[in-house]
Parts: C-alpha cells; sequence; structure tokens
C-alpha cells in the first residue's frame, strides 16, 4: 500500500491482555488492582469538575503532580515527566533515544511492549535471555545498544534483579538504561537510587499499585539532562485534568498505598502456596501476580476452560523458553474462586 | 550528549500558548470555549467514577465512542480512531507515514506544530505560502510528500480553503492528506465528504467546539486502510476512562453544540466589526477565533499591554509573512472587557 512506513505495514501490532466489557469475569489477566483507588482520588476528581477546568487546557508538564511526587521519592521536580500511562514515557523514551535502524536491548522472557517500540522506531531489537534464576548475564552480550529496557520487577516472572549488578551494568552500558517499574511498588527494592548524574531513568504507572489503569498516568524520574530532551518529545498536553488530578491525589496517600500492598502481598503468599500444593512451579514474585509453570500437562487448556468459566487470566509463550500461567493478585474472593475453578479442571 | 538523537538535541521543541494558573486572566489567546461542555458531560463523568471503572483499563479502541461519533457524522465506526487530543493524531500520523529523513508538507503561515512533528520524526519540512486570499497555490509546488497537513480552517487566519480545490489537491496527491480540522464545527463547510476509498484523513478535537481542552481528547476519521495502520502506532490504551465518557457524552448532545456554535459565532461577527472600526485588518474567520492586522502601529505592544491588564492574547510573528494578533471568541463579557482595555491601549 503507498504511502505507509514499510516497518508499519509489515508488523502485527501489540496485542493488549484481554478486556471484555462484561462485568461478569473475574479478571485476573491484566495486573489491576483488586482494590479501588484512594477514597481522595474520587474527591480531587469530582473537585476538578468544578471552576470550568474541563473546557480549559491542563498544566502542560503537570507541575503540581510533578512537585507532589518528587516529595514522595525525595527527587527534584525537574527529575520527573508525567506521561499518560507509562506507555506513553516508554514511546517518549524510544523517540529520544533511538534513531530508525538503531538498537533496543531488553532481557527475555519480559514484556512484549517493547519489541513492539522497537517495530515502530524502525529500529532493531536484541533480546538477552535472563539466566535461570531471572538475573542478567554477566558479561552483558550487546554491543552499544541506544536504549535497554529491563523491566524490574520483570512480567511475567514477577522477579527482581539484584540492585548490584543493576548498577554494575547500567554504569558499563553508559546509553540511556530504563528501569521499568510498574511493579516496584510490590517489591523488597527499586532502583531510585540509581537515578543521578548518569544514565538511568526509572518508569512508573499508577495502573497497578495506585488502582488507577482507567486514568492513564505514569511517569518517569531520571537526570534532568536526560528528562528535558524527553519533555521536547512528549505531546504538549498529554494529560488530562482530571488524571492529573487524580493522580496527585493519590501519590500523596501514601497511608492507603501502604495498606493496598500489604493486602496484595498477603494474598500473593496465599496464592503462590495453593498453586504450588497443585503441582506448579510457582517462581517467588515481587509484583501483584505470580508466574505458574508445569510440565506434566498442557497449561493452555487451563487458561481456556478458566476462561469458559468466567476467570480470566493469561497464558503466555515465549520462543526459546516455553510457556505458563501469569495469574494477577486478586481479592481474596477472586483467588478462591480461582482456586477452587481450577481444583475441578485439575480434577484434584 | 551521548544517546540523544541529533534531530531531539538541535530541535527547540514546541512552545504551546500560555496557561496560566492564575484564574484572574481572560484567556483568549488559545481558542479554548467560553462556555462549559454539555451537561451530559459531568453526568457522564460522575457515572464512570462507580462501578470499579478507574482501576480497570479503559477500552483500548474506544468502542462505544466510536460507534457513537459514526453515527453523528454518518461513516462508519472503522473509519474512526480515538486519540489523546488531537496531537495525538497528528504524532500517530507521522509515525505511520513519514519515515526519518522523508517529507511532510505544509501551507504557511499555520500551525507550527506540523514542523516540531517533522523535527522529532527527524523529517524534513516544506512549507508552501498560501495565496494572498489564503488558498492553496495551483499547480502545488511540492513533488512528492509523505504527508501534507493542511489545517481548514486554518490558524491564524481562521480562513477555509475552497473544497472543490480541496479535491483536487488530495487526488492530484495520492499520499496521505489530512485536513486538520480541529475548528470545522464553526466553518460553513467541511472535509467530511471527502474521506472515502482514498488517501484523505479528516482530524477533529473536542477541544474547542465541545469545550473539554481540559480532558484531551481527539478523533480521526479515515480510510479504513489507513486507520487500520495507525491502529497498530497508537498506545494500546491512549484515552482513559473518564475522557471516553466524556468525548462519548459530548458528542452525542449535538444540540448543545449548535446552540454553543450559534452564540460564539454572533460574538465573533461583533468582535471583528470592532477591531475593524478600530483599525485593524480583519481576515474574514470561519473559526472560534478571528486574526487582525494593522500596519499604522506595531502590535507587540498592544499584546503586552494587554497582558498587563490581565487580558491574554496571541502575538504570532511568521517569516515570509509578518505578525498580527490572534484572539480567540470569548464571551460577550470577556469580549467587552478585551475591547475596552484595547481601546485605552490605542487611546481612541
Amino acid at each position: 500500500m503507498p504511502g505507509i512506513r514499510s516497518n508499519i505495514l509489515s508488523m502485527a501490532g501489540y496485542t493488549p491482555g484481554e478486556q471484555p466489557r462484561d462485568g461478569e469475569y473475574i479478571k485476573l489477566n491484566t495486573n489491576e488492582s483488586p482494590y479501588p483507588p484512594s477514597p481522595r482520588v474520587f474527591d480531587a476528581i469530582r473537585e476538578a469538575l468544578t471552576n470550568n477546568r474541563l473546557r480549559k487546557y491542563p498544566e502542560p508538564m503537570g507541575d503540581t503532580f510533578r512537585q507532589a511526587a518528587a516529595k514522595v521519592l525525595g527527587v527534584s521536580p525537574d527529575q520527573v515527566l508525567i506521561g499518560n500511562g507509562s506507555d506513553d514515557i516508554l514511546t517518549i523514551l524510544t523517540r529520544t533515544f533511538v534513531p530508525e535502524g538503531g538498537l533496543i536491548a531488553s532481557p527475555t522472557p519480559s514484556y512484549i511492549l517493547y519489541r513492539t517500540l522497537a517495530e515502530l522506531q524502525g529500529a532493531r531489537f536484541q533480546t538477552v535471555p535472563f539466566t535461570t534464576d531471572w538475573q542478567l548475564p554477566d558479561p552483558w552480550p550487546v554491543a552499544i545498544a541506544d536504549l535497554t529496557f529491563i523491566a524490574n520487577p520483570n512480567s511475567p516472572s514477577g522477579t527482581v534483579i539484584d540492585p548490584a549488578s543493576i548498577f554494575r551494568l547500567s554504569s558499563r552500558i553508559g546509553t540511556p538504561f530504563v528501569l521499568d517499574e510498574a511493579y516496584a511498588d510490590f517489591a523488597e527494592s527499586n532502583g531510585l537510587v540509581n537515578v543521578g548524574e548518569g544514565n538511568v531513568v526509572i518508569t512508573r504507572t499508577l495502573s497497578k499499585s495506585y488502582a488507577l489503569a482507567g486514568i492513564r498516568f505514569g511517569f518517569a524520574v531520571g537526570p534532568e539532562p536526560l528528562i528535558r530532551e524527553m519533555l521536547k518529545v512528549k505531546d504538549s498536553y498529554n494529560c488530562d485534568v482530571l488524571s492529573l488530578a487524580a493522580a496527585t491525589a493519590a501519590i500523596q496517600d501514601q497511608e492507603y498505598l501502604r495498606e493496598t500492598r500489604r493486602k496484595i502481598l498477603a494474598t500473593r503468599t496465599r496464592l503462590s502456596a495453593s498453586l504450588t500444593e497443585l503441582g506448579f512451579a510457582v517462581t517467588p514474585s515481587q509484583a501483584n501476580f505470580i508466574w505458574a509453570r508445569r510440565n506434566d500437562r498442557p497449561m493452555k487448556p487451563m487458561y481456556e476452560a478458566l476462561k469458559t468459566r468466567k476467570i480470566l487470566i493469561r497464558y503466555m509463550n515465549y520462543p526459546d523458553y516455553g510457556d505458563g500461567l501469569r495469574v494477577s493478585v486478586g481479592s481474596d474472593d477472586e483467588i478462591d474462586v480461582f482456586l477452587i475453578e481450577l481444583r475441578k479442571i485439575l480434577n484434584v
């Protein structure tokens, strides 16, 4: 077809997890929170509906949010970049640092969007297999990448890379090094300490731990010289009045975040134990999902049988690695139903 | 600086119109609506705050909005693409159709974001001066552009191109031809009839006529084969639950749109007449702003003096064309204050 870039025409496009409009499903497939966002979020949105704010453009840089986030995270507001979901941030990173024909590197198996972002940019994509215990190989076998994406905690594994090796690798690489920390609020460590004068940018989302997948809000924290260039690439008004209000209220309620985290981690422990008992190999998770595998029977039919029973989980199959089931940590009631139905399917 | 694309590093970045947080300004600088959005918008947002919708991902394609828009516009839902503001749509168009080193063409003076989009993509940008009566030169002096942007109505002029010449040019060009119709709801004609099997894509925004600049919502209408490719480029969830609810409610209230339009057009007539009387050359406008020029005294000091008096308008200065004042059509009260202060500044 004339006029369409060949890299776009040849690509399949990224397929996000299923989002059925039928509210009867138990959704354990896209790592949404089973709990509502902080009550302060609703107050902030209702307040933003007053004073003619809908008809006026939002703050282009989201300065109110930047200040709130900087205070919570102990960084400078100028180190923070707002995004329409962390997908927007990942797109901005790619467009700022990767030319057509450039190279993006990432460990595998990991978030498959990174490959899509490389394809969209007309760039090459090099994957590096994780070691068997989900760490990075040393030495890192990529010559010079324009951009390196490390999901940490990783999906689908839920694992975290040893902080010392993150520090070593990022210093050695020199080019922009992204820690995609969508799930960091559920982990025991994060990469914020690595953000300084160097090349490390971390990305966060409010979709998971803050229960705001519906409002699309993410942000980056990075060295000011890199954030300054990324600001040129973002759309002028990439976040709207209501999502900015919601995100600011959410990040200011750290007490609520801690309580949500506590509940999800308790349920995660129970879910992992139950799946282990049912014969799955469960990878110890530092995220709000678990990764379960088994060799004695095929897993895709389990995903399908669960779907028939109105329970959605994620069946993943990676080249050169194999398949498994990724199950979001739902509420205790949701996980109870999931386990009951899974036991029926497994006949145990 | 290592790691940053040279096209990004060398560019200045787009500067949007001023958005003072001080609510005391009369804002006539960014073509926002002086009237609130439809009351149905507020109902829809409040309804979307229930049923756990904030914590779940939105509809990836915005199917509910697509169906509503298709019905209003008389097209198929598959011809509609949703965007996080029409800036998002313009970015998607660039990334789908323009390779690095490619060419974007656009008449001048026009929306300066088009040049920024070319710079971001590492593409060339060729401008073609409008004729003195704001029409397109025939023949069109661009060899082969990967993408052509025509703001119609145009900013800053508020003028519309003769529909027959749009049709002629778009057929002759063959490559994707974008009519940026941000202001079409205020005009006497639009390009919807040109959208068929060919190469014409129109873009619309809810920021202006629907008074929803704060929620960031725009859309494209185009041939299905082009929309299908653009879908690969957009972020999976580029519009959020609340903006989708707001946009759907807004576009379904055509009665309210007509009433808002009627009021704005009446004020536009009065504003144009008053500025003409004050000695400005006012271009007949089909948008929600007017473009006023004069040779007998400098205009930048007028902009500055108005700003001191807490009235923001836009001073524009284009290479090879000259300068002028762009004034958004505010409410009658706002325009009264603007004219009173302008008369004081002009000493008449």
